[in-house]
């Protein structure tokens, strides 16, 4: 057994990934492989929370996604990679949790407002949208991880874990440790619009763009609105450009960027044409992983299943538990 | 494989059962077992709706009414008696059911609000509470039954269960049929205080109780709450040990008593006793069939088991179906 302390995280199927997700979860997933017991899911059930209406990009965002946590450095020789919905314990511990949550608890949670109100298209008055936060206890506390790596704007999230948790062990005995909330560094990155980037906002740029689309994306990039002509001082603080520059290109080239934009001596094009070089030079590693992985189909889907059946062992050990808990 | 329509329907485990539960529920189903491919389940997780603050009796409450739906004649010969928590796919089912089911179903549910107002002495403001009906959805429909034998008052549950059925399939294709409600003829009997009968109002004639005991419960009985002295004439339609007459005697009796009671030929006591010798009578094979099955704790248990692998192999064709329908 792995004396290393245990986290958990997920993400839902509803699309490919993007620089967003790499820089927000993704790169410190892998960052974390070495010191951590990883485990982490693809979190399909909780793809229907809001796409139960149209179900068919499922099962091809999972591959895509697994396809892209390989690429990206995820390696089932260090994690537990798997597919939530491999593992049925969830739905069962997800029933139980239902039991002892209060429904205050999960009209008052912030997520669960905010959605309600970004995603007004889409009818999310169901049951299974108002228990989020259930399941996703559910899917945490199975694995009774020391804490779960999150974005501070996730943090919420894992509080609520933390609450059913404790209501749980106040019930039935002491089976669930609460786990802690690791906050990790996203680094700001805006989509091509400078809006939040997201798959929905047509703004994104995929960890699986091809270069010519990843030029063609840079090329069309809001700036300074500002600077309207070639000839006019621009002002980096304020360009989306430039932030992707200082992730991306070498720092003594950043300066040089930084001065040259405000006098005038390098133009927009120039500029988004330099950091598109230097943006699909950083992603040449994970599109040539990528490309192996495309390949070979069977083995993402081998890594899928025996990341499942590892995920099981644990999730049987803590229903075990459970039952013997509350004696149902 | 049978040719007989197939019905289901269950009993939440929260007590041993009582007259009302026979006369209301069991002896249908005893009747219709030769008639139907029926299958009849203990809802142990419905329990944890209302129970979830004290679980340590469900364990002992589902093996009393297996061993009371044994004694009253159902038979693992003829019907499918199940457990729900040991067909882990209900969970699975609860949960995929639960993304397609409005919240305003479940609030405008009419056993919610009524049951919230009963149980006022107890927490019901849960999650799990508030989808009971997702999951007694999820109960029925995975055996994809002809009907559900209900008493007039549960009709309202089949209906919110044809609902999700129908967007289920709205949403997926057809994969549910939309069950019947078959109405059961419940015959009027009250608790002996003539209140509803109920283990939790403590006027309950249970079916394992002895004798003596029904002896007891019978003397204490309120009868025409008029009649005051055993000289004042008494009337039968209004007296709730008549009604236990009227199902427990012969009729020219019952017409004698009808008579006797009215002038003042009989008293309370002795037409008490009466029917107090009947009503023992009538439940001896009951009692002595109990006997049997208390003795023999391992064959109830097995009994439980088989029933419920071979329930669990309708609901793995079922979850099959549901997956490929909702692809996830």
């Amino acid at each position: 057994m792995s004396q290393k302390k245990r986290i958990l995280s997920g993400m839902r199927p509803t699309g490919p990934l993007h620089l967003g997700n790499l820089l927000g979860a993704l790169a410190n997933w892998v960052q974390m492989q070495d010191e951590y017991d990883c485990f982490f899911f693809i979190a399909d059930w909780h793809a229907l929370t809001s796409d139960y209406d149209d179900t068919d990009p499922i099962e091809g965002y999972k591959k895509e996604i697994m396809i892209d946590w390989l690429s990206a450095g995820l390696t089932p020789e260090k994690s537990t990679l798997f597919v939530q919905s491999l593992v049925k314990e969830h739905a069962e511990l997800f029933l139980i949790l239902s039991m002892i949550t209060p429904v205050p608890w999960l009209e008052r949670n912030p997520t669960y407002k905010e959605q309600i109100g970004q995603l007004s298209n889409k009818d999310l008055s169901t049951f299974g949208f108002l228990g989020y936060p259930v399941l996703q206890a559910a899917d945490i506390i199975m694995y009774k991880p020391y804490g779960v790596p999150v974005g501070v704007d996730q943090a919420p999230h894992v509080e609520i874990t933390r609450e059913i948790a404790r209501r749980f062990n106040y019930y039935y005995g002491n089976v669930f440790p609460e786990p802690e909330v690791i906050l990790t560094e996203t680094p700001k990155i805006l989509g091509t619009d400078r809006r939040k980037m997201s798959k929905s906002y047509d703004n994104a740029i995929f960890l699986s763009n091809s270069p010519d689309t990843i030029s063609n994306k840079v090329a069309g990039m809001i700036t300074d609105p500002q600077r309207a002509r070639r000839t006019d001082p621009g002002n980096p603080e304020v360009c989306n450009v430039f932030d992707f520059h200082k992730l991306y290109t070498a720092p003594d080239i950043v300066t040089e960027i930084d001065q040259q934009c405000r006098t005038a001596g390098i133009g927009c094009v120039e500029c988004k044409h330099k950091m598109a070089q230097n943006l699909i030079r950083a992603l040449e590693p994970i599109r040539e992983k990528r490309a192996y992985y495309e390949a070979r189909p069977e083995l993402v889907e081998q890594i899928m299943i025996e990341g499942s059946n590892k995920a099981r062992e644990t999730a049987k050990q803590t229903m075990a538990d459970v039952r013997a808990a509350i004696k149902v």
